[in-house]
């Protein structure tokens, strides 16, 4: 199938490209590069050494004999570029990772928190419009995140988008309905994934478009069996206080002999995902499109709620690192429990990777071989949720 | 109290400004003139002789003695002068009718989606932001919409925006929670709407922004206390098929001899509520506002419901005017239900102005003395919610 893969020069969107091509598909990647000027805005460069798009595309050619198409398009500004590109290329599919995805740079400054609305919220719109205009029959594949349910859940479990929920008529009888799990987001930049929800379930009644929308977990690892055939194909590995996901940071602090930094009291529950599940995910939500007429598919794809304090006890045992507990910069619970449903990607047949499996080794040798790379005034996370909070940066400022 | 109206050019945004310099307000309008440009676009001027804003002010001054201040700015482009604007006024509070507010016109063309996506998205967003950045305790009044709810209410009332349900545990015992009625809106403009209403809730509960946010229903009639006391001051009447709002329309219709023009069966029930009584409802909000920590206040700012074909007839036989059913050019329910809950505004003490009042006249009044500046051609609806639909214009084109 022809795909086009938006975002396919970032963190989960170079993977699955390479994924989807190593399966046969026509991939097309499409990005304005984006991540790589907030690397430079942020001077915070990916631990790993990436390398251009040119270079990555040469290297996927020279080592799996497949090309993939690369067009530098703005999806959230070029909207007549994005209909021209629908329909010169028919694609089956669009796979759409094309928006700010770090919560903690889209509460880093007014300029930060407008530019993820806008990047978000316009690009997502500008998608969906697309595809009316143009009258195909494309499948949407978004990347949601469980952020999008906020952490509240009072022991139930987490259910895969939809709830079921009663409503009390005049004489006190039960009225069943289903409706999009409320939201309940913790950060503008989850605050747009619960805005794109709408935009779906408007864009799917009004006029019939095939939507999946995945709430996707905490991403870790960095490598897939596509990234490690050569080293010019690697995956970017953030580590730094905005873009660098918990389990990743923590593993490249215990590296370099930081100390692991948790926020708050660690309390915080969280649903974690390897970035190799992220790829096979992406290509079980292809291979099972809703049919026309159903209402957005939504599917949790995560492998496993853990305990920050846990996680970093785990690494700081493994790796004989110190735990240092730092102020929280977010404005969230200290503690809750996370019981999620993800039984629907379970009955595609997908058996997730956990953190007991083997796969941290693999993180903790990319970390260790690229240490020389790190800059640790990177490591806090300065982006404060509100005024009144303080930087999530230990006391004596790392390194001692 | 200062208080500053975004949008405080257009059709309830000028009459509210008069009302709220009226009872001793210092008022400052900001509008970047943006409802004018569209009458440009769309060939369709306001049927009463507006007046521009420099002549507006002017004849304020010298009827009610009172200045208003006014500044050219683009809510939604232009943050920087936002902040600037609300640092150097130090507003007590902020109404917010700054959106692109006509759903048949979110609806008309690739164009206009993402016109009304972004406009109205990163205008409610900016000011958000701009409150938080002064770090000025502002409380934020924003207009929405009766339509978020959606018409599938299933004999239950419409409560007002937060909704009681319950979730069973795993033991079949219920648990209650309190949620954001869940939206569904009807139209792109409505979409915005309840995007909107996350933002709220995000900034609400992550900074404790002070938010009113008014569902108000389909506005009809044109003049107020205020706009009645000079020509000059007269407020807008759209009558064309994107802007004029139904009743108006229908009224519209009649006066000139074109037959009241019905979408569908006519069996959409709606919520209806006198210009008069909007202004009067944020008078009413601006006194009331949330207390520090209070969740976003949700009211109802509705009147009464009616059935459309209900009130094509009742026009039709004050008026001597033919009904004509057309295609309805939206995706709606063809029937539907509507009882609404207004006890909110009702508690403060509002009496609403009902279709039975008199006020009728006045708009009869209104649409006959200035019949000879209506353009026909304007009043089909050609804005179709999908490729499948027909415009909602006659067969034989109107006037015969």
């Amino acid at each position: 199938m022809k795909v086009i893969v938006l975002g396919g020069d970032g963190f989960c969107g170079w993977p699955t490209s390479l994924h989807l091509s190593n399966l046969g598909h026509d991939v097309i990647i499409v990005d304005n590069f984006s991540r790589r000027a907030i690397d430079i805005e942020l001077g915070a460069d990916s631990l790993t050494p990436i390398r251009p798009m040119a270079t990555r595309l040469k290297a996927w050619k020279e080592t799996a004999g497949r090309s993939m198409g690369f067009v530098n398009l703005d999806v959230s500004r070029d909207f007549a570029g994005l209909v021209e590109l629908l329909r010169r290329e028919q694609p089956g599919a669009v796979v759409h990772f094309a928006e700010q995805r770090a919560a903690p740079y889209s509460m880093k400054s007014a300029r930060t928190k407008n530019y993820t609305i806008r990047n978000n919220l316009c690009g997502t719109h500008n998608i969906l419009n697309a595809i009316v205009e143009t009258g195909l029959d494309i499948h949407l594949i978004h990347l949601g995140s469980m952020g999008v349910y906020g952490y509240e859940t009072a022991g139930l479990p987490l259910p895969e988008g939809y709830q079921t929920i009663y409503l009390k008529d005049e004489e006190g009888g039960l009225l069943e309905r289903e409706i999009i799990y409320p939201p309940r987001p913790g950060s503008i930049y989850h605050l747009t994934k619960t805005q794109d929800a709408l935009a779906f379930q408007f864009y799917n009644g009004n006029d019939g478009l095939r939507i999946t929308d995945l709430h996707q977990g905490i991403v870790w690892g960095t490598q897939t069996d596509q990234t490690v055939r050569d080293e010019r194909l690697i995956n970017r590995f953030d580590y730094d206080g905005d873009y660098g996901t918990v389990l990743n940071r923590f593993l490249m602090q215990a590296a370099i002999g930081y100390p692991v930094t948790v926020h708050g009291t660690g309390g915080q529950t969280r649903a974690f995902i390897h970035i190799q599940d992220t790829v096979k995910c992406i290509e079980l939500a292809l291979e099972n499109p809703p049919a026309a007429g159903e209402p957005v598919h939504i599917l949790n794809q995560m492998a496993e709620s853990r305990r920050l304090r846990d996680l970093a006890e785990m690494i700081s045992e493994r790796m004989g690192a110190r735990v240092e507990f730092v102020p929280n910069p977010r404005n969230e619970a200290a503690e809750n429990e996370l019981v999620v449903k993800n039984e629907k990607f379970r009955s595609l047949g997908w058996k997730p990777i956990l953190l007991s499996d083997r796969l941290l080794e693999e993180v903790e040798e990319i970390v260790r071989k690229y240490r020389e790379r790190c800059d640790v005034s990177c490591i806090p996370c300065e982006s404060l949720w509100t005024r009144g909070h303080k930087p999530g940066a230990p006391e004596n400022g790392g390194l001692s």
